[in-house]
């Protein structure tokens, strides 16, 4: 009775359909003045709905006004259904301040949706309208998936060769500094990017994701969505250089100083379901539970699991997810677990420890963590470029892949790449952009062991390519031999002699027909070997030839 | 009604109560006089009840009289509960033939206990006596158990290191070529036999597990009694011994020549249930659910949960449970999985592979299989003594724990220890044993990794204990310099140099006295160094002095 009294005596609102051109951060198809409501919940809006076209894995954002009374961010629920045929898929809205309730939406599939909102106030309640999902244009290939249990493809079935860097604070070092950082991205192979939604104990941000005061005087229970927008921009500016966001929803680097790594249960809980409900529906965006999760000793083994459980149950498009370690790996098999993001000092120095990862869990493994390009007095920050490069390689073999990034003091304000982003001082960036060269021209469904049995270097497909890398062994001829699998005797091989740290293919002559030597090898009929230069770091490749 | 008449004409049967000494088959106290009745099931018995004592860890066995009509293995219910103040334990019988019904205990506590029988058969019901549990003689340490998350210990806290070897078939080759296993054992380092309760298909038992006719004609809802009082005969040799039998339950080497890898699944469930019934309250056991597991092609990852989680529930005391891979690993952080057996034809040959084992699981890791010293032309039966060797000090280093085997061809039958058993022929043995020592005398709580974070081939206890293995890499000098944890200014150290394939100790005659250098290492103040002999699989031992 009081509803339907209310409703009689409403202003009305406007429903904004707004396509989000990818790449931008959302732009708004028309300004809506938003009523200030101070004292009644019973603010109702009618719909003037306006039919729109969206392309595939962009987003359809819907923008309601709202209630500003009581506390918007926990008294109104709200979502919608998006429906098309048989599909259906619930989206949360969320508060965005100023009297403004969004609900975004990522369509996976073309053709037209229908919605329709449902929420604990009337004046969200009900909204419906209807709009087309058109083909993703050049460079949208929609959200990265696990492809062939331990490797990675976009939903269009592109490959997805995980090169990524981190840079964990970017986002919080104004915003001169985070232009510098997209315009080296924007010049890099990187393809991923790790970074922190909260800010570090070092930094000094302008904005919090809270209302309240700095430091530590926070009212958990109301967003700052401002702060959120300005992540938001810098997501959508990510996907627009075709970068993941690889998005660290907690780490341990806080400290207390502003006390988000310490919050209690129900906040968490709240931060990450807000944190999905504006974030999902970027098609670039990882979850990553956390940093060095282990380290975080607030939290409970039952806390991260809870994490794991409340994003996926959260998320609409089921984004990869992950969580990375410090010392202590989390149970990488648990379900929730999409792939491994491991740190590690020494897996990614050798492929046989990278692939025991393989091997055990069953997933991607991506070592996000081999220690960084550096010149820091702390060992995971004093690599040589030659290591940094070497481990891309041994992870490649392993049918895994790395993570880089840099820790060169700024001689000016004592940061990194690592911490602040700027520019890239490092050797290792470029051979990583041959490598990723050689990714791309490798077998579309990623490199995998061999012969997993043993200590072989060599990983591709059986039977068409073969990679293979001596890491910091020097060799002056490599007798070829392949393993048996998937060959037959009279098949040819091209052979080309990588040196992956001066980045030079030289291709060998001959062609190289095999046959059949014991039990285990195929070697060339003639006996023939290839020549190498006696220097490390050096690769092979052998392609099949007609 | 019909119980109380056909009570009163009844046979009077004889309970009989036997302490079963360690390291011996089960003897009985006098023979049982069994009535043989084929047609009631009303054979009732009543009670002559012996008090005894039975040693701690050792088994109280109960012995009974009961039913022969209808089929004994599947109509009867049988078990007892045995009572130790506020303790009790369920253990269930089993139907050993000619009329006799058995239930084993073992007892974990010592003191007065007391048992009760439940059944389904009245003759077997209400049964009831007490028994006193004695303390442990000397040798008998009771079940081993995991200790400190990677590590095992016997029940009464003795160190157990496990120095294991496989003999898959010993059991099933004529009695001479047992004994002969036994007498082999008997002088040989190993504390830990995996041995397979079926036959392979290439042997030739004279005896089955279960009633019917050979090659594949059998009931299986009938076991064969003296097939499993034969496997309990080894079991208890071992037992004295000192030999822990790793019980592989299934294997994938019948392929269908007797057919006990294809059985239907209630026939493996109750195959499980009669296995631990009889079998577990031997302190020696440890169960394995298979072998190579995952080329049983015939079982789905839901059986091997299941078998896992019957024989947990089935087994009273708990022992260590397993299951060993083949080319694919189970999800060894499953809760029922004490610790990992893992098959890695490379994983031991690097400490720093290894050891990633320990990081995923946190669960003791035993390397079961890394191929093995022989000379067979498969690459798994070809290693070198010294290659084998060098797997047992990598996974020694690495916090982890490696098994033996051996396959050298026989030139008679064509068999191998890893087959047959019979005669060792390998010159690993002896360095083994020599490792064995070596590891005895070092600290009880096991060797865990100086410094998991990096390429550091030092494990041991910090601040106490290192073990340094330098593998195939040959040194003139070692400069003395440890991982910091634990160390402080002024702290003493004792230097050996350890031959591992010579087998020689040498003490180095300096006293090293550290200091810290960086943020890492510590150093010897005096910057002395350890002279090397410029060899292969070298090690030092650094203990600290008072």
């Amino acid at each position: 009775m009081i509803i339907s009294l209310s409703r009689r005596i409403l202003l009305i609102c406007t429903i904004l359909v707004v396509s989000v051109a990818w790449g931008q951060a959302p732009i708004f198809a028309s300004t809506v003045s938003v009523p200030k409501i101070a004292s009644t919940s019973s603010v109702v809006s009618s719909v003037k709905s306006a039919h729109t076209n969206v392309e595939r894995w962009d987003f359809f954002e819907l923008k309601l006004a709202g209630p500003v009374d009581g506390n918007p961010f926990t008294d109104v629920t709200l979502w919608a259904t998006f429906m098309h045929g048989q599909r259906t898929v619930q989206a949360t809205g969320f508060y965005d301040g100023d009297g403004i309730y969004k609900i975004r939406f990522m369509p996976e599939v073309g053709g037209e949706w229908r919605y329709e909102t449902t929420s604990n106030r009337p004046e969200l309640q009900g909204k419906t309208g209807i709009f087309t999902v058109t083909a993703a244009s050049a460079g949208n290939h929609g959200p990265v998936r696990v492809r062939n249990t331990f490797h990675f493809a976009y939903a269009d079935d592109t490959p997805f060769r995980q090169i990524g860097t981190t840079s964990y604070a970017w986002m919080h070092h104004g915003d001169v500094l985070q232009e510098q950082t997209l315009k080296t991205l924007a010049t890099t192979p990187f393809n991923k990017l790790r970074m922190a939604i909260f800010p570090q104990r070092q930094n000094h941000p302008v904005s919090f994701p809270f209302a309240g005061t700095p430091p530590t005087k926070w009212d958990f229970t109301r967003f700052n969505p401002a702060y959120f927008r300005h992540v938001e921009q810098r997501i959508g500016q990510l996907r627009a250089l075709g970068i993941e966001a690889d998005i660290i929803l907690f780490h341990p680097y806080d400290k207390g100083q502003w006390g988000f790594d310490r919050m209690p249960a129900e906040a968490d809980d709240r931060y990450l379901r807000y944190v999905v409900a504006r974030l999902a529906a970027y098609r670039n965006v990882w979850w990553s539970m956390a940093n060095e999760f282990d380290f975080m000793t607030e939290k409970t083994a039952a806390d991260w699991d809870r994490f794991f459980q409340i994003v996926q149950s959260s998320d609409p498009y089921d984004h990869l997810r992950s969580i990375h370690n410090g010392m202590t790996f989390y149970n990488q098999t648990q379900p929730w677990v999409t792939h491994a993001s491991i740190q590690s000092g020494s897996a990614a120095e050798d492929f046989g420890r990278a692939a025991v990862f393989r091997d055990v869990y069953r997933k991607p493994i991506v070592f996000d963590e081999v220690k960084y390009e550096g010149n820091l007095p702390q060992r995971w920050g004093q690599l040589s470029a030659e290591e940094m490069v070497l481990r891309f390689w041994e992870g490649t073999i392993a049918g895994t892949y790395v993570g880089h990034s840099e820790s060169y003091l700024d001689a000016k304000d004592g940061s990194t790449w690592l911490d602040k982003g700027g520019v890239l001082r490092g050797q290792s960036v470029a051979r990583i952009a041959f490598l990723r060269k050689i990714m791309e021209e490798g077998p579309a469904d990623g490199l995998d062991p061999i012969d997993p049995g043993i200590d072989y270097p060599f990983a591709g497909k059986r039977g068409t390519y073969y990679l293979a890398y001596f890491g910091r062994e020097n060799h002056t001829t490599w007798p070829f031999a392949l393993y048996k699998a998937e060959l037959k005797d009279g098949m040819k091989f091209k052979v080309e002699v990588i040196d992956t740290w001066n980045m030079t293919i030289t291709p060998v002559n001959d062609v190289f027909e095999v046959e059949k030597k014991d039990n285990y090898m195929f070697v060339d009929k003639e006996g023939r070997s290839v020549t190498l230069p006696d220097r490390p770091y050096m690769a092979l490749r052998i392609t099949r030839q007609p």
